[in-house]
């Protein structure tokens, strides 16, 4: 029997990519890379071989469980979990864990990011198959680590302890915050630093008593709520209670806490897509450096990323690097340079 | 009893607007200014004190007419005139004096654009007026001058024979092409060169006088077209015939030849609207000299020329100098520069 589970994290609110990504539709519901399926598509389609579509269960804010409803409609309504407020990772991940419980108290479970992409997803199913033969028997809680191709100062680093291969499972000496140029080249140069993909994997008694452990509040309001789970009070019990949890994450609540952690090094071709900086550099480019999803004509342009999904049609001449970005008759021209303000952007009126 | 009638010709493809302006739906058609109306609703707007809604006659491509009678529907659907074919401004004066002879022989007419703007609509009317007292009892053919403020080269100019007074209407001494820049100049200095609007004054005897004796075979063709004006015939007919008429300008068939053209110089804030760097001057500016359409917001932009008017947000950083243009779902980004390559832009696959 398959006992492999997936909970995706689908809450997110990403304004970087306005107007392409909006609060009403964001980043993950968003065919971002042209490919003819949206983000947390994608991430669905990449755990198909490892776990069936009733062991997939989604967390979203309540007010895009209908999207997520259509745009994964092989997913059983009951698996969809709706967070009647953000609470951070930590709350998101005990409410998936206290609900599979009820139906699969053996449960061995992978929590991914749902607008995250990876490139060569048979290598990724092999690297999350192997992890959760690891923790299938074992008190462990397994974090995926990408070994990192440039001195990014964009992610989260994993400090491994020292390997024999880079292909073991090591245990983790220390989480990093995202950390300067300088630093992220010794980084780099060490080669026991990793990247955190947000992708963790344990097996359902693991998370439960560590989170019983580290964060017991947490615990009793899941243990009040989870009196409700498969029954018609789970919504008014969910939207009373989940609102009191802790604004914490599974970082701070878990990772950095427990002693169990190990890291498993892995090279599928990761990105977060958390700026168009990320999306440029993974999608196809002309001879000039331009990047385009949808119909664009470029004349005389270079360096520019253009995201044009709604649009019939869009011309454009004398731009370098430049971000063009269009969804549903908003329209954004501005430089790759200051894409750190396109939420102060998006927010002016 | 009021012998006033305009004659509106609404034929125009114009490309340059793109995507604003589309062979579906030319400039004509388009609140280009911003203010609630089209150019032909402000076109008529601005005849409304001259003639009554029954006098007016528009003539327009078989595929504009649905577009004209949402527009204007003040104006009776016997006076929209379908042209099956574009065959120049001699034929489509033609067919509406030949029509108007049928029901107002005694009529005194004004032909003019329905793509121009004026600024000034009060001395517009009185200019018109003065236009028409003069032909209205006189084998005359009068073009309205437009006092030219810069040597411009994008017009044709109309020499007139020496004045007294500037407001005297005048024999014109000859028609002139589009200058050269230094030509321009010389005729700004000259004092006796004005703008041709391609506004025309005369009375229908006057014309139709004009038309037999130096475009007999036009006129042939409208004797027998006439035979069905105001029939259930006249669509058939004029589909067949209308099409044999030679395509030739006004200019050409009656102006060039006729020895009775007086011109009119007058000064009411005209302009063709002929492409962006037009508009851009007549559109109130920013400080940056930025002029924009639509709900357009700038940050460290000049100089740009913006219209947007389907879109709902545009959101516009770091350009300079360019044009950003928006209708039903299409977009335009280019320099201000390269504006004589929006028709190839537009056709481009």
């Amino acid at each position: 029997m398959n006992n492999n589970h997936v909970i995706i994290m689908a809450g997110g609110v990403g304004s970087r990519f306005w107007p392409l990504s909006t609060p009403d539709y964001p980043k993950q519901f968003i065919d971002v890379m042209g490919m003819g399926r949206s983000l947390i598509q994608m991430t669905y389609d990449r755990f198909a071989p490892v776990c069936p579509a009733d062991h997939v269960w989604i967390v979203t804010n309540a007010a895009y469980v209908d999207i997520v409803r259509e745009q994964l409609p092989e997913i059983p309504v009951d698996n969809i979990l709706a967070e009647p407020a953000a609470r951070n990772t930590a709350p998101c991940i005990a409410y998936a864990c206290w609900k599979i419980q009820k139906k699969y108290p053996d449960a061995n479970i992978v929590v991914t990011p749902s607008d995250a992409l990876v490139i060569n997803t048979i290598e990724f199913q092999r690297v999350i198959e192997e992890a959760l033969r690891f923790t299938s028997d074992r008190h462990a809680i397994v974090t995926i680590g990408i070994k990192p191709s440039r001195p990014e100062t964009g992610y989260g680093y994993i400090h491994a302890t020292n390997q024999q291969a880079m292909e073991d499972i090591v245990k983790v000496a220390e989480f990093k915050e995202k950390p300067d140029i300088q630093t992220a080249k010794a980084y780099l140069e060490d080669g026991n630093y990793l990247w955190n993909a947000g992708i963790f994997v344990w097996n359902l008694q693991t998370i439960m008593a560590e989170l019983r452990m580290h964060a017991p509040a947490l615990s009793a309001i899941m243990d009040e709520m989870s009196q409700s789970f498969f029954t018609n009070q789970e919504k008014a019990t969910v939207d009373q209670l989940f609102p009191t949890c802790e604004k914490i994450s599974i970082d701070y609540a878990v990772m950095e806490k427990s002693k169990e952690i190990y890291t498993l090094p892995a090279e599928f071709g990761w990105s977060d897509l958390g700026n168009w900086a990320s999306l440029h550099g993974l999608l196809s480019h002309d001879s000039q450096e331009n990047a385009a999803v949808g119909n664009v004509q470029m004349y005389e342009c270079a360096n520019c990323v253009v995201h044009a999904a709604d649009a019939t049609r869009v011309v454009l001449q004398g731009l370098d690097g430049y971000i063009i970005s269009e969804k549903n008759g908003q329209f954004l021209v501005c430089k790759r340079s200051e894409e750190q303000r396109i939420k102060e952007f998006s927010s002016a009126k």
